[in-house]
């Protein structure tokens, strides 16, 4: 893929050829436009953004070298599409490092607002609205890598809640494209794919949403699509718990982490029957402000030990933010998930989730112990499903001339 | 409907009694709980947009009243979703007109930022962020309505380039749910849906984006994912063309218009065969601008009598523009297309493509004369595939107090 030429080869003789009886005309007049298009001044796309982007959103970029992935702590974008691929067979340490090379170049020049190497549509790549790319190794890339892998690198132990299907599970390789608009996050996968072609083959693609930039305010807890708040407890980017949470401290995963993928199905039909008072008892939240039952405000510490007139706890026990916690301050990590929302299959009314994303140091002491608790009970699982599970170990981020990836395959 | 409460029953028996052998601590405290919350305070959401959301986009409305429906003319919104409906056996002009009633109250409310009536989710009511709501009817509609169908009323005539999926055509209800956020789409589509349950069933459903909002310039052209910019010949809302071209004068379509549907599949893959200047040839337009190959600026008119130094046509004279072109100026209609970018199937890369959306006044003698042309020879159907193609009348708006459909059911 070095060379250029390769991806965008001529017009081929059975392309020139489609019409059938009309097609000297049109061939012999479409083969000369294409030797003149070549020889005239081309329009070839500059390799900046053009003016007509500038100072708008959709010309945001999210600097791509530095310590770490730049998506993991970015603020969410308002689409994210992640991609678990895996890997053909035959593929060994040497393809997989051009195969890091190629999706770094590619995902280097994207973020910036640039055409991919190869990019066959380089003006849908001017507009990269905060793109960012995020790579994510699974067990099956490390040992093909001949690497080693964390203890943690492979599937979460079994929930009993789980229904996970294998088309929404683990992988090899994981891309996480997001972005502010949807049309560069179509873009930017595509061009990534076409990277991939002679490596790998696409296991499952998870397209996800949260709130429109510009929407509600910067900042805004996303809510899903129960109408929840959802993630008002999370690290904050850049605070010294997350530093120390977030990110692995040794080896070639030196200021990586991991992340966890859960695709969640959420039950629209059945939380409908459920009233208002019911489904703030189940989370432990109010649904409008997002506040726990024994607040105001949507970040006020719940108090677990309040209880009402006759004795019982204002926050269920049961409820899912009593669940959820913790009194380990480690068991916690960066939730970064999106909602979904496909066209439902015949006869249903909905196929409605969450793509659950959490990024941490060590998912086995950090977010086990967690949903294990969920597992046991919550009441929220009456309405939720897990179908889908993966964990990829996430590299750190380069420097310019490395690539993602290099402190395994360097 | 009228009656709120029966859409939020209380939690059933079943719901309060999940959890197996630990039900009766919880069970009896949740129980409680909901006593205790109907009889507090309740949470229940204000009737007016939320304060977090004044300002911003999110906030923005689209006036519901009118002698139109809005969602033909409004600038078009990032993202669209189209449903079709099959009305279930037994649904008389009575129920329809109860149905319409229905969804028209819903669509007054959440397309100015209020909860529906029988709102689940009241928060995600709250940003409307230009939300619209259109709805077409189909022949069996206005058949079961026992009115007057338009001739142009029922499928196109076939076209050789279709390969139309049953799945993806027809039906006899259209709702189109279009905002900048994509929250409030699903939000949306949910709550109408809800209210047609009774009466009708889900035939197809496709989701459909454009640039976000902001992203690049308001009035940019759409690009579609071929990277083209599709779109510019393109009747201006409110000008007297659109005025005289869109809308229908005289019966229940007064001030009316009829929409064609259909989804376009693009292959993505052998498009990336060809070359830039094959690809600008097969469209008669240069990719960076979107100008014609005669000329420098997107809006340029086209000189299809220009010839080059061998005396070929620079537009080639099967090039789309060249065969959509017409010299009768009534052959013109208001474009509204959406992308359309859905995970591949097992083995594919991409499943994307178009779904093409125009509102004109009568769909026969505007829109077929041009499908014809380009169906007969079109440079682009190498590439793109018609899977499927409804056609609805669009009723007008109504104005307080009245209700879409009026002029046919009231």
């Amino acid at each position: 893929m070095s060379d250029d030429a390769s991806a965008i080869p001529s017009p081929s003789r059975r392309q020139l050829l489609v019409g059938g009886g009309a097609v000297a005309g049109w061939g012999a007049a479409l083969a000369l436009g294409v030797d003149a298009a070549v020889a005239a001044p081309s329009s070839a796309p500059a390799a900046v953004p053009s003016q007509d982007t500038a100072g708008l959103r959709g010309a945001s970029t999210v600097p791509f070298h530095g310590p770490h992935q730049a998506g993991v702590t970015v603020v969410p974008q308002a689409h994210s599409t992640f991609v678990a691929l895996d890997l053909v067979d035959g593929v060994d340490r040497d393809a997989l490092g051009r195969l890091m090379r190629l999706l770094t170049d590619d995902a280097r020049r994207l973020t910036q607002g640039l055409p991919a190497l190869a990019d066959t549509e380089p003006e849908l790549a001017r507009r990269p609205a905060r793109l960012t790319v995020t790579f994510g190794f699974g067990p099956g890339f490390v040992a093909s890598a001949g690497g080693e892998a964390p203890g943690w690198l492979g599937p979460l132990p079994a929930f009993g809640v789980d229904r996970l299907e294998e088309g929404w599970s683990d992988g090899d390789l994981l891309l996480e494209v997001a972005s502010d608009d949807p049309v560069t996050v179509a873009h930017a996968v595509r061009m990534l794919l076409k990277g991939t072609r002679a490596f790998a083959t696409v296991r499952w693609l998870q397209q996800g949403f949260r709130d429109a930039y510009g929407s509600v305010p910067t900042g805004t807890t996303m809510r899903n699509l129960f109408g929840q708040i959802d993630g008002t407890v999370n690290l904050v980017p850049g605070s010294v718990d997350a530093e120390d949470l977030v990110w692995i401290r040794d080896g070639w995963l030196d200021r990586g982490t991991s992340v966890v993928v859960r695709r969640i199905a959420m039950n629209l039909e059945t939380w409908d029957e459920l009233d208002r008072p019911g489904r703030e008892q189940s989370v432990g939240r109010r649904l409008d402000t997002g506040a726990p039952l024994t607040g105001t405000r949507e970040h006020d510490e719940p108090d677990f030990d309040a209880v009402d007139a006759v004795g019982f706890p204002v926050i269920p026990e049961f409820s899912h933010i009593a669940r959820a916690r913790s009194a380990d301050p480690r068991e916690r990590f960066l939730r970064r998930g999106y909602n979904y929302d496909l066209p439902p299959r015949p006869g249903a009314i909905s196929e409605s989730g969450l793509i659950f994303v959490s990024f941490q140091a060590d998912p086995v002491t950090q977010f086990v112990p967690v949903q294990r608790r969920l597992d046991e009970l919550d009441l929220l699982n009456t309405w939720t499903t897990p179908i889908g599970s993966a964990v990829f170990a996430v590299p750190p981020g380069c420097q310019e001339g490395g690539f993602v990836g290099e402190t395994l395959l360097g």
